[in-house]
């Protein structure tokens, strides 16, 4: 035996590990079981409301597109949930972003809970590190870069000299950038990130209004390589800082001393950083940005919403 | 109003928010009331353990100096507590990496919990991303820079092309290093965080003899000189990696490429990444290096051994 490997194979000893197998496992079957005992999946004109109604079940994992339209038809499957009493997981950002305030006292009025870790920023811990990590401080500043594509944009223009719209096509084509990219590029996907983060540290109600918000369209290869010859660095960087008792809300490209812990931040990653009190300065990068990176995150919320801290 | 700001004073509205008002209120009071219903507090002879014994507590907050040889006096005090049916919440390494089986077993037994945040790191959340943030992943491998001290020093060579000898010394002046260095500069206070952190998240029973430990004495200025040249960083590295279902435990000054999320972590900070197989890498940096923090680290463990998960 190795002196630095240990004489027994790996076991999992947390409550929290067994409930993840069981989930796992269990997701399958309990699907199967659902499709089972209600006769109307899968029939023409069902509608999604339709059957959140009438399914029995505690938690409602809500994954369709977001729309910051009118929250469609995420907002209908949650609000439905919601009355009923259900917990809900969502992905979506839209309902949230749209309706903060009246989820937030429907959800207290029924007794249950709302969880958007994956609405968030996906993998990347956001409002669990600010719940969890941060228990006891008081945050003073949150600035974060939430979005991967503008931040593989703007990476790919200082790493190769091109400009915005060739690194903005160079994305579409790897398929990290969508064909119409006007919802990350002009800030709108990292403020919807930002109202909710900072609605849930803050306890704000605020909306993507609140918010002023730049995107990085009008970033030139000029600008880059300048902040590169001053030793500084360009992020789009989604901020809230508590400025006298108010929160200034703020979504525009920055220069980052390269000191700054999200100046490393690069490619397609994305990273939050908080200022707190007592604590100092804590920042959490990474996390996949991927359907498999936001479905561990719903996976995430599903087990801590039945976990007790331990 | 300014349309970046929002119209109302922030106001808490997390359960978490209010109870740590009233611990942050009411740990003067309760001090005082412990004292004023115990008379033997004071009393000349007395012991932490005889204390421990007579109150009527909760829980424990256990923060004596680490001592790696026979852990005391934290192994009486948290043995104590455990045998009571107290929770324990502890700053203290020692009682923890030489009987991490024996305390978890008599907390088993006793259905009381161990809190150890402010022992792995401090401020630096550690234990909790792992605990809250991956819930749901498997852990693959732990890569950490846990010791503020030994990446200072490394961090000065590198910048200002001095030696190890040097480097030491100019810590020791700030008051970085200790008067006596070898815990940190051996490499042994990295080997006891990873000892606690590679049990908790891979269920291991661990204790120093199983990590393979080299410190940063032998770290020549020729080698940083030589991994500048080469776009590499030297970094003392505590890491755990699961191979063939078996965790390798080390601690080594080693070689990272300049991307690696730890290559930016400079002067006294410390970090840790994760690599998980759902949500790839997530990385923790920052938490500040003194007694404030790992005070906030205590209250964080205390505020969250409190809350349900929300």
């Amino acid at each position: 035996m190795q002196k630095n490997t240990t004489n027994t194979q790996v076991m999992s000893m947390t409550s929290r590990d067994v409930l993840t197998d069981i989930l796992r496992q269990g997701a399958q079957e309990m699907l199967t079981m659902a499709v089972e005992n209600f006769g109307g999946f899968g029939r023409p004109g069902l509608t999604g409301a339709e059957a959140i109604q009438r399914v029995s079940a505690d938690v409602l994992v809500e994954a369709t597109p977001t729309n910051l339209t009118d929250g469609e038809p995420g907002k209908t499957h949650i609000f439905t949930a919601v009355e009923k009493g259900m917990d809900v997981v969502s992905a979506n950002k839209g309902p949230f972003v749209l309706f903060y305030k009246e989820l937030g006292e429907l959800a207290r009025k029924n007794n249950c809970r709302l969880h958007i870790s994956a609405a968030t920023a996906a993998a990347l811990p956001t409002l669990d590190v600010a719940r969890v990590c941060l228990a006891g401080t008081r945050v003073l500043s949150v600035e974060g870069i939430l979005n991967g594509t503008t931040n593989y944009v703007l990476s790919r223009m200082k790493e190769e000299g091109c400009s915005y719209d060739v690194a903005l096509k160079g994305a579409q084509q790897l398929g990290i950038a969508e064909t119409d990219p006007s919802f990350d590029v002009e800030g709108k996907d990292t403020a919807s990130k930002m109202v909710l983060i900072s609605n849930r540290i803050f306890g704000m109600s605020s909306g993507i209004k609140d918010i002023k918000i730049e995107g990085i369209t009008k970033v030139s290869l000029e600008d880059i390589s300048r902040a590169t010859r001053d030793e500084k660095v360009i992020k789009l960087i989604g901020s809230a800082e508590l400025i006298n008792g108010k929160v200034e809300l703020n979504v525009a490209p920055k220069l980052l001393d390269k000191e700054h812990p999200l100046a490393s931040v690069n490619g397609p990653e994305k990273a939050i950083s908080y200022m707190t009190d007592t604590m100092g300065r804590i920042t959490v990068m990474g996390g996949k940005s991927s359907p498999v990176g936001a479905a561990a995150a719903l996976l995430k919320d599903l087990i801590n919403a039945h976990t007790k801290s331990s």
